[in-house]
Parts: structure tokens; C-alpha cells; sequence
């Protein structure tokens, strides 16, 4: 009989590291779907820095998972068995499945993506949410003017690599911040980012140091992954009239629990006038058509490039998790967890 | 002989309170005016708190007076002589005049000011640098919308007074704090807040439990004046998408030489998506014709009321300065110089 495996929270990580034993790993039945629910195959799984949040009952946008519950996670999931019309088997959808093989979801509100038009596991990173973030993140609240520098932390990252690309083709300057040779290779070798700054082993003000040698006239966006000091570097190193989009806070991830305190920035914001804005993609799920056809468009036109890190099955999700919340992925992490059956 | 009465910084307060020993008091020959320049006799000197930062060499937007210099200040003056055609003897005009009786400017760049039309001293106010803070901080970043919540801190000063009414105006519930029971009946009673909170005594906790009793779904636009715990309390308790106008830090100017350092409030910024900005009045020079149309209806319908808290006499400008960084004041501080003599 086959099962369904899933990975559960087991454990709530509290101001430490992630670490495997916070994941239980079970098999239950293959659920069966009702009238208009469709059984859905995950095929692609995406892991992303906000599922830190969901393990911590710090405050925060959206309910914590509860302990024993599924991950969350989005998934391209192939159509099992169906009983809506809408769908038939073989045809692939985005879904809020989680961290496991099989689920049953209501037919209605499933996205519909075609992997003839895209790589499937496309429509989770540069076609989907981190996509989306990049594009509306940086466009909307950051709005680039060509010439101006835009400084983007995770730069290799599945967002942060979409950011810096778009900024090239608005006619921006682009540093990535990133850590470790590798990826700041990548950035400016195989994306064309102007600079990278390697984060790694340097404090606030040697980051500052190399951002006024790379942008003697401040930085005009600064596309916040991280939070920690590497905020504290960019927020010294404005220009007049610098945008600062709060996307995430990877750098204290590890202390949720923990009122985040350290340099407030006021002053500078003040001396500035400097705008800082926060940014959820939740916010722009009705612009998605939009963005859609500017990014098709540009991936087709191999204006955008884009690198996913694969891991091979879903058993090893905890541990491609905690490396990528320690920053090991290159590019946006991904789990292979089946490949396409078909109808 | 006649003299100009000067007041000068003496010493640079660093990361302490101003002290009378600041400043100098001396007594310089009156200057003469040249070709198209007039000689000016100052009638009100004009307080403000960002006088605090030019007492500092702290790095801010704008250079540090200098020992022996006087202190930096805008005046309604009258024109006593001129050398230029375009103003006579007993035209009264805005100047950058600083904390002194006398003073010689270039005619050209002087804004005259018609005491017919308004209180002279009101030029210094609510139709001036103050009342221009309040009308673009509070419309073009504040953007408030009609059934929303406004916190202005600092609420019966020259700013925050007005900052309240403007947004009653526009329809939204306003929240003031501001130091002491007179202060408090001050902005409801008289100005018409919506309610008021006397921060003095209190902890961060105790200011976000009377705001979540007052705002009980929260805070759409804070106007920040003073920074601080106030700060931390207004950001505690936003709501979604609110904004936080940047304006001044007056809890934070007795230690401008330490880096401000505190809870840092990103993840709430991300949870809110809330905007913060930071507010130069400067910035809004070319816009100050549409300002004054609104304020002198406004002035003139009765819709905003306005009050002033003069000290007569240069002589009192340290006492009175100093009194105005503790929140002694009431209404918008002011210097009364001299009265007008005419043409």
C-alpha cells in the first residue's frame, strides 16, 4: 500500500539554530479526496526563510504551525485523482501543501501552471512568490531610477537574484551582499550585478568601508533580506532620499523569540528623509497577472537568469532547510520530492 | 550708542542636558548694510528644537554652529535701513537672523511678511516653518484618511498642535501626547483631540495599554516628534499599513553624540507593512504658496486654533530654549525681541 510521507514540526525552536530533531518524519494514508477536492502529488517543494517564522509562536503576520502539524510550504503538485471538473489527472498546480507526498485540496483556487510554458519548479521561485516579491518588492516600494545604486542583501538567493536583475534592466547600479566568494562570483560573473560585497568575517563598519569605496554617493534602495548588520551597514551608507524595503530578517531568525534591538536608524531617516516600508507578497496577490507577463517575457528574452538549488527527495527537506536558513544554498532551494506521472 | 545684543554658543553639551553656561551674552557694534542689503531689527525669534543638533558636532543634515558663533535662528524682523530698492524702512520680513537684535542680509531671498494680514509672530508658527512641518509631513507622508487614527506626539507644540487639528480637519481621530495635565486638556479641550496621553511616569508597557484602550485597532499614522520610548510605544501598537512620519527625536537630543540604540522595530515594519519616512521641511520650500493658502483659511474659518508661549526679551532666549527641550512650554516658543517702530 502506498503511504503518505510528511514531515511534521516536532520541536519549537527557542532563540537557537533550527535543528533536526524540531522535524518529525511519519507516514499516514493517502487521503481520499471529496466532492470537489482534488489528491495532489507533490512534485516540487519550496523552502523559504518565512517557515522560520511559522516554527516560532513569536508575534508575527500568521498563525504559528502548531507542534505535530505539517510544515507549511508551497508545492507544484500533480492532479492524482479529481473530483471536480475543473482539473483532471496530470495537470499541475501551485498548492499550500506542505512538507509531504500527498494531500487533498478543494479543486477550486488551485493555480493551474503549464510546464511546457516554464520549468515546473519555475512557478516556485522566479514565477512565483519569491518572484513576485522581487518584482513588486522592488518596483512598488523601492521605485529605481536608472543611475541610482540599488544594494540587495541575499543577493544569490531566490529573491534576492531577481532583484538585482530587474534593477540591471531598469538601468540601476546593483551591489549584491552575499556570503562567501562563491556566490559574489555568481552575482557578478553569471548575473551581471555591478559589485558584490562577501559579508562574511566583517563587521558593521568594514561593510561600510567597502560600501563608500563601491557607492561613493550612497545607496538610493536597499532591498532588506536580512536584518542584523548588514541593515546596520546599508542604513549608514544611504543617500538622500533612500528607499528601504523590509523583505525579511534571516539574520535573526535564530532569536525570534528575542525583542530584536540594537542602532535605530531614526536619525538617519530623518537626516535622509529616507523611506523604510515593509513588504509581504500576500499584499499584491491580485497584481499577479502583471507580473506574470513582465517576467515570462523577460525569461524567454534571457534578460533574467535564474539558478534553483535541488535537493533529492523529500526526507532530506530538514536538512536543506537549516542550510539554507545558515545561507548554504546557491540560488532559490528547492526538494525534488516525485517527477510527473501523468494522465 | 545703540548695540547689538548677540547670544552666542559658548560650549557644546555633549551627551548632557543645554546649561545657561552654553552661551555667551555679548554686545558688538551695529552692523551697517551694504549695496542691496538692509539692516534688520529682530521683533520675535523663533525656538526650535533642531536648534538642540546645532549645537552638536554629531553628524546631521545640516553643518554644527561654532563656537562664538550666534546662534542660529529664524526672526521676524523689521527693516530698519536698506540699501535696496524692493524694501523700505518698517517692512517687515522672515529672516535667518539667529539670536541677536540686529543684523545685515542681502534684501534679496527675504520673504516679506504683512502684519495686517496675520499676528507678525505667527509667521514664526502656524504660518511658518512649524505650521509648514505639520501641513506636508502630516498630507504627503502621512496620507491620512478619513475614520483613521493620528498619534502626534509632542502634541501642544508649535508642530504637534497643529499636526492634530489638521488631521480632525481631514476627519480622523486624533491621539495626542504630550507631558502633563495642562498639556492633555490643552489638546482636547481647546483643540479638540480625540484624546490625549500624559506620558510622564510612564513605561513603554503602560503607553501601549492606555493606546490599545484608546485605538483599539490601532495607530494609522504616527507623527513622531520625540522618538524615544514614545517611539516604541506608537510602533507597538500600529496598524496594518500605518505610517510613521520621522520629524524629530527631542527625547533622544540630551545624548546626540551616542549612537541611538533600542529596540529595533523591523519585524513589525514587515508584520505592518508599515512605511516609515523621514521629514525635512526644507525639502518643501517651492510648495510653501500652497500651504499658506489652506492655513490662512483655515486661520481665518476658525478651523485651527493656535497658541504661543513668548518670553520677552533676548536676555531670556537660553531660559527659555532650555525650558522648551524639558517640555516647560505651551504652545509654540517664542521670543519677543522688540516691537515695531515703523517707517
Amino acid at each position: 500500500m502506498q503511504v503518505n510521507h510528511r514531515i511534521t514540526l516536532a520541536a519549537r525552536p527557542v532563540n537557537r539554530p533550527v535543528q533536526p530533531s524540531d522535524f518529525a518524519h511519519d507516514a499516514k494514508p493517502i487521503p481520499e479526496p471529496g466532492a470537489g477536492e482534488v489528491l495532489l502529488r507533490t512534485l516540487y517543494l519550496s523552502l523559504d526563510p518565512y517557515m522560520r517564522g511559522r516554527m516560532s509562536e513569536a508575534k508575527s503576520y500568521a498563525q504559528p504551525t502548531q507542534i505535530g502539524d505539517v510544515m507549511v510550504g508551497e508545492v507544484v503538485a500533480e492532479v492524482a485523482s479529481s473530483n471536480d471538473p475543473s482539473l483532471v489527472p496530470g495537470d499541475t498546480v501551485l498548492a499550500r501543501l506542505g512538507w509531504q507526498e500527498y494531500g487533498v485540496m478543494p479543486a477550486k483556487g488551485l493555480i493551474k501552471v503549464d510546464g511546457k510554458a516554464a520549468s515546473l519548479s519555475h512557478y516556485l521561485g522566479v514565477l512565483g512568490m519569491p518572484g513576485m516579491t522581487a518584482y513588486f518588492a522592488l518596483l512598488d516600494i523601492g521605485k529605481p531610477k536608472p543611475g541610482q545604486t540599488v544594494l540587495v542583501s541575499a543577493a544569490s538567493g531566490a529573491v534576492g537574484q531577481v532583484v538585482g536583475q530587474i534593477a540591471k534592466l531598469k538601468g540601476c547600479r546593483v551591489i549584491g551582499i552575499a556570503g562567501g566568494a562563491r556566490k559574489c562570483e555568481y552575482v557578478t560573473d553569471e548575473l551581471g550585478f555591478d559589485a558584490a560585497v562577501d559579508y562574511r568575517g566583517k563587521d558593521t563598519a568594514a561593510l561600510v568601508a567597502e560600501l563608500a569605496t563601491l557607492a561613493p554617493h550612497g545607496i538610493d534602495v536597499y532591498f532588506d533580506n536580512v536584518g542584523g548588520i548588514i541593515h546596520d551597514a546599508a542604513m549608514a551608507s544611504l543617500a538622500m532620499y533612500a528607499r528601504i524595503i523590509i523583505v525579511g530578517a534571516v539574520a535573526i531568525y535564530d532569536r525570534l523569540e528575542t525583542q530584536d534591538t540594537g542602532v535605530r536608524w531614526m536619525r538617519q531617516i530623518l537626516a535622509k528623509r529616507a523611506r523604510m516600508e515593509g513588504f509581504l507578497v500576500f499584499d499584491y496577490d491580485a497584481r499577479r497577472a502583471e507580473f506574470l507577463a513582465d517576467m515570462t517575457a523577460w525569461l524567454r528574452g534571457g534578460l533574467i537568469k535564474y539558478r534553483e538549488d535541488v535537493a533529492e527527495g523529500l526526507d532530506r527537506t530538514p536538512e536543506a532547510f537549516i542550510g539554507m536558513l545558515a545561507g548554504k544554498n546557491l540560488g532559490k532551494q528547492l526538494i525534488h520530492v516525485a517527477s510527473p506521472v501523468g494522465r
